[in-house]
């Protein structure tokens, strides 16, 4: 079970009339809320007055009716969730950011990291500005506000803004007449559009939150592309794509994104089903039954269960009421940590010699419990499959591994960690299994750098952001 | 999806020696959490002093660090969840209820539903009592302290004041020095027992509250039993054992219990697939795939397809994040009510005739949206299988259905809810079948009185308990 | 400046139309509010619906708008503020005790003291009562009640719940038709009848209360007399009357009542005023200025000035933002804890002899650093002042003095006190004196026990009530 | 009674050695906290790392033991209070500011109004500058830096950054080495500066806030001058000392500032009766009683009783538990507003003539009220005395007068108020009189455009700063 997280999700909307755009942005945002649970935020762009309401915590936390009522009507709006608040920066890092600019005003949302964030802050700094985040996004927003005061238009400024970006980004900008929703050139972060019967645009993270808001999906943006919406329609602007080898985050498919989206053609859930297609071959197994570590490790069982003829069961289930609020027991009840969120079905394990699928394993404690849990629940045999290569390698686009200490594949071979964890066998994905399982996608379309190392941009030098950060830490407010 | 809720769930726990009850009852509580989710509380005896924390809320936002800190350590604990907070007695009625009385301290938590709760009451107040709730637990609770003034124990007084009770409760009592756990003797709401490594005696409502403690299951308490642990181990009071016919609420295993839990010697979860099964030989039908509406039809519909041989699959992605906070969205968007909640997967679904299981139908609106939203995703037929017979007559033993008129199936036939929710062809599970899900537990021994009006005891006058909240409204505090 | 605190404030509205009788209650309590800041209710009488709002805070925090609309219009209305919240008993011991019984719904807010609660207590015990409080309000709501079952009126029920109380009680009930204000036979706590212009009758702790809803004063309420306001009008029992040596408590005088009120005929601010005149008369110095300990203290001053021809000034400024959230500083810091509160006017005080009058000295921790400011600050001698005798008896009827070892009294000489806060000289005033302070007042109808030990009725045994709020400890709920 | 506001409080704390400069900070803010109510901030330096904790409410609500706990300890702190948060802007408005800028970190709070904001961002944002708020502060600090890049020093770049500030402003800048004090070249608002015996420097808003960390007056900060704390001592930059007419604002004297605080040379509580004293000869009355109103008018009333030989007497009774919770009654008992804070004290006002004095009448409705209560409570005679002449003027310099229309003084004729009031007589200080009552400061030294329209600096162009606050409205977080 993935423990690290993938850093945000945006979403923008651009209405026919005024109207509940804050509502439409707040469903969107509940159904992207996997993407980050940490703050919420949503700017409405009403007749060109921009209101913003944002504060730590779920979507449905954050928006409460009043909040929705004083956001009011419009026409725009844009919406962010994000994981990973820093916690020295505070609440002043929650997006969207918004800039009232006499230029004029814009509202901007972004999910990524960018690799020169550091040199580009500086350049910034020698000339006088002021940082009040240490976010990408407010140095985005500084290039494009610079670039505006020349550029012929806000999409001018941004194209010409990206130039000097380097890294994962995806935008939702959204100005006083214009939606403008942008993909980063290596197309790191999935970004999609729809569209309403009332001729409502969106574009959000994943096409479930199209779907949530009753929206045809029309396209994924293109890797590079600049989509203008205003009231004349859709434009494009592609000049920045094509500069790029496309780099898609293979752990969208394994973990992060939702599986009932479809990703630059390849849905999810049929991505992780195939996963666990793969895993029978490579690694197939004389069992009873096929279990899934929910909620992740699911969709790979069916597909492990499906490839292998061995039957599929609920293995486990998950106490629902566990969130957020959780306050982990006392010393001597520890172990209750897995066991409180997850129990086996005894009825269904016992006697049983199971085989068990899970995303992925990072310090390996959880995947330890978890077949403890089985074997005590009467399981006579569990073996472990894993739908993606050893997680080795930092990665430098939004995934939150602080470094390779925490990863147990850099620590222990695969035979020590099977020990580990306890298990009768372990099998994890190939790399060449993984590359696969996105197909029609071509495998070299996708970024696996946090397995091979192969990494689409330079690293950023090390730790840099954590340098802006020490200069403040927020202890409040 | 069912949408009524059983009333509560309670935990008991005795420790041979001082140490952190309270954590142990706080773990029972998350583990029974679906059994009520609207306040949550636990009494420690600490060496004969009794700390208590309660409020509104779930387990784990009621019981912060600071309150587990607060109740502290002891030898014995007693918790409470408990959903349908009476609005207007407010906070009062939060349980455990703690009697500070002379003849010795007790905590009582109860789950269930007395039918003679208005009789008793006046005899009370007829010799001057004062209530502070309109909950049974206080009338049960006085019965229990008049007949202590004279009784040579605790349990002799709890076993005279059972022979004025009527209709249903389950009891977890703690003294200074003994934990006492009663289940009324129709047995309509499950009790168990379990052991700790340790010693540590824990009675739950559930036993999935055991698993959670790292506890072995001992056994069920039996319908009337008065099990009494003290220091000396445990004793057992068979008085009012066999006096009533026993009458296990079906819907335990329908849709209450958790499915990994095991009661009266049935697996919750095998009493569903069971009821898919039966439901597969009633209403058979050519289709390509079974999906179980979320959570409380996966277990039936992978019962269905084992014994229908149509594949099972996953149907809908759930939102995890949608809880109680969720606030319902504006006028126009009311629609996405369920569609937040559950996104159909078209990869999944497109193309392919569903047969779509669920629990149960109350007023049909939610399965309509369901099917709608089924069709949208591109399933070309949907088949609506119910794993329990149609719920015509109101339940008084804890399953909060206000009267008829909220039950469809009091109003319309099977054809036309076939037609309101816009399924291809509806099929319930028929009485018969539904006596036969808990087997090896003879059919007699359920309560099927929703289903077909067989009450075990004589109904309460009607909305009796209605006429002792209006006489006070607390709108605060 | 006394850091002792009364126990509690109470008003009853009894309105001749349905209207917002809450609103008075509220603006009647926010007068009262220094009799009692830990807690505050309302309770509402709308055509016999009983409607209860309570909390712990002042009366501004816990009737918000929404408090005040959930309990919406009515007839009539009880309200209470108290000091001294039980921690043990937390949340239950908030006032007005509302009572359901179906002999008719009595609301009761008290303030007072019994000295025979235990035993009171005892005897509903022996009998099979529930106690969920240890506040006096609760037993007497038990005796009340107990009567009704066969008195031919609540206030009949009330007379003979009055034969068995001892000690000190103020009690405004409300029944379904009935408002009943009752003042305890010795009168030791006053209580007062005003009537608005539109008819409204109003009983309250003090005129303040009165004053701030436009209602005129009528009369107080005799010490043994129950008033009865009902549509016909005011009644009045006064079988309890005189058959008790009339006791007011003398520090509603000197301490407690606010100096705006009129107590059994006289104001409290001149009654003050006179203490001061006493007390230059009893205790003259040669001096530059008079000064008083705000705000206990300004009253005596003026009255000091004033006979002695020394001039009054204002010598110090008081923080009005440092209330009951105020954190005390760290260590080192601590001495600021009264400074923070009090700065002395150094423009004021430079080089002059001043006389500073106080209203009692109870630990001397806060007289000694008031007199180490005025000396900072420039003042060449300070002569302080008391205008009551030394503080040498627990009281047993509601002021919260736990015990003789907190008086400094007790233990210390006058001399050895002056030397002690480092006053250049110190006088209280007489027995004698304090008597004389409430003229026209005959002296043998106040209670002076806390200086002489003539109590007017026997102590209570001893640290009694703690052995009730120790079988159960609330910690949160 | 004013209504209208100051804007704000500033402090420094620059201690020897590491220790709870935050305790230091917090204390002084609450002795500052008359100037500001809306929202409280802290930054400490602790060896170079800044903390800061900010938040909406009083110091005391604000800065919770856990967040003193998380500011931690340091060798400086600064801290600031205000009042009038920008509802628009939000809580990005809280000072202090902090800048993590690669020259330099530095924190800086300010009291004062800028005439030339919006030149100073238009210029700025023609640069491409993002402003987060609409504050001076953040102006303020965008200069400094600007020159900081090329400054010897950051007083060097605070002193370029004067010559281009117009208007009124008074900065506590720390540093991560210094701790830089400036009081703006007008000398609008006060700051002194004050040392503990300890060696640690405080500079503030107000000597008051000295007094109660036990810190001795130093002296004023002289108007343009620029104090430079360093741990070689304290320094002085006076390059923009004498540059402008010195134009203290008269109403820190008669309003703003508390009454044991002395303000360039002058003691606020005898300039306050000294305008008492003024007034008594400007308008004498033939009367029994002189009273003020609380708090504002003591002062004035002691001065007017001092030179006319009428007594002083206590008239009113303020309640002081009426904070900033308190919700206004429902309509029908609105005029409770002024009652229920403020009772006369019948005893001591009936049948008496009295003087009431305040300092000022703005809208006209209070004062009103008041003549209205004094009548109800006995007084014979009201004749009303304001210790300053009309306010007919709007203020630039950041008391919170939104137009001409809301002065009553605007509209209306002494005579016609009077009338208004329901006075029996009505007296203003005059302009010769107010000028007079901070002697031995000269005259000229005072602003009193309020008054007599004589501003000393252009006005700013109207509602300039409205049109920043419009491009965007936080309505929330």
């Amino acid at each position: 079970m993935a423990d690290f997280h993938e850093e945000c999700g945006v979403i923008g909307v651009f209405a026919k009339q005024t109207g509940p755009v804050a509502h439409d942005a707040y469903l969107g945002l509940c159904a992207l809320q996997h993407r980050g649970q940490d703050s919420c935020g949503i700017a409405v762009n009403d007749q060109g007055l921009f209101r913003l309401h944002t504060d730590t915590g779920l979507a449905s936390e954050v928006m409460t009716e009043g909040a929705l009522l004083a956001l009011g009507e419009g026409r725009m709006a844009v919406g962010h969730v994000r994981y990973g608040l820093d916690e020295k920066a505070g609440r002043m890092d929650i997006q969207p950011l918004v800039i009232a600019h006499r230029k004029g005003r814009l509202a901007l949302a972004n999910n990524g990291s960018l690799v020169n964030y550091g040199s580009l802050r500086d350049r910034f700094e020698d000339e006088g500005f002021i940082f009040h985040t240490t976010s990408d996004a407010e140095v985005i927003s500084g290039l494009i506000t610079k670039e505006r005061l020349t550029a012929p238009s806000t999409e001018a400024a941004i194209s010409r803004a990206m130039g000097q970006l380097e890294g994962s980004y995806t935008l939702v900008v959204m100005t006083t007449k214009k939606l403008i929703a942008v993909r980063g050139p290596m197309g790191l972060r999935p970004l999609c559009l729809g569209v309403k019967e009332d001729g409502t645009y969106v574009a959000a993270s994943e096409p479930c939150a199209l779907d949530v808001l009753g929206a045809s999906f029309v396209r994924d943006v293109e890797p590079g592309e600049i989509v203008v919406i205003t009231d004349e329609g859709l434009t494009s602007i592609t000049t920045h794509c094509q500069t790029h080898k496309q780099s898609l985050c293979v752990f969208e498919y394994i973990y992060f994104a939702r599986p009932d989206s479809v990703i630059d053609g390849v849905s999810v859930h049929e991505a992780r089903v195939r996963a666990g297609e793969f895993l029978s071959k490579e690694h197939p197994v004389e069992a009873d039954l096929v279990v899934g570590v929910p909620d992740s490790g699911i969709d790979g069982a069916i597909g492990y269960a499906r490839a292998s003829g061995i039957p599929y069961g609920l293995g486990f289930i998950k106490n629902k009421y566990i969130g957020r609020t959780f306050i982990k027991p006392a010393q001597n009840t520890r172990k209750a940590g897995v066991h409180i969120k997850l129990n086996p079905l005894s009825a269904v394990v016992r006697g049983k010699r199971i085989v068990l699928v899970d995303d992925s394993i990072v310090r390996g404690t959880t995947s330890r419990e978890i077949v403890r849990l089985l074997r005590k629940a009467g399981a006579t045999e569990v073996h472990m499959r894993i739908t993606s290569p050893p997680f080795i390698n930092p990665c430098y686009y939004g995934t939150d591994i602080k470094s390779r200490e925490h990863l147990i594949a850099c620590k222990y071979t695969t035979e020590e960690i099977r020990d580990l964890i306890g298990a009768d066998s372990l099998g994890y994905l190939s790399l060449e299994g993984v590359k696969g399982i996105a197909k029609p996608l071509p495998r070299e379309r996708l970024c696996t750098a946090c397995f091979d190392g192969s990494y689409p941009t330079h690293p950023p030098r090390v730790s840099q952001r954590e340098k802006y950060a020490q200069r403040l830490m927020r202890v409040g407010g």
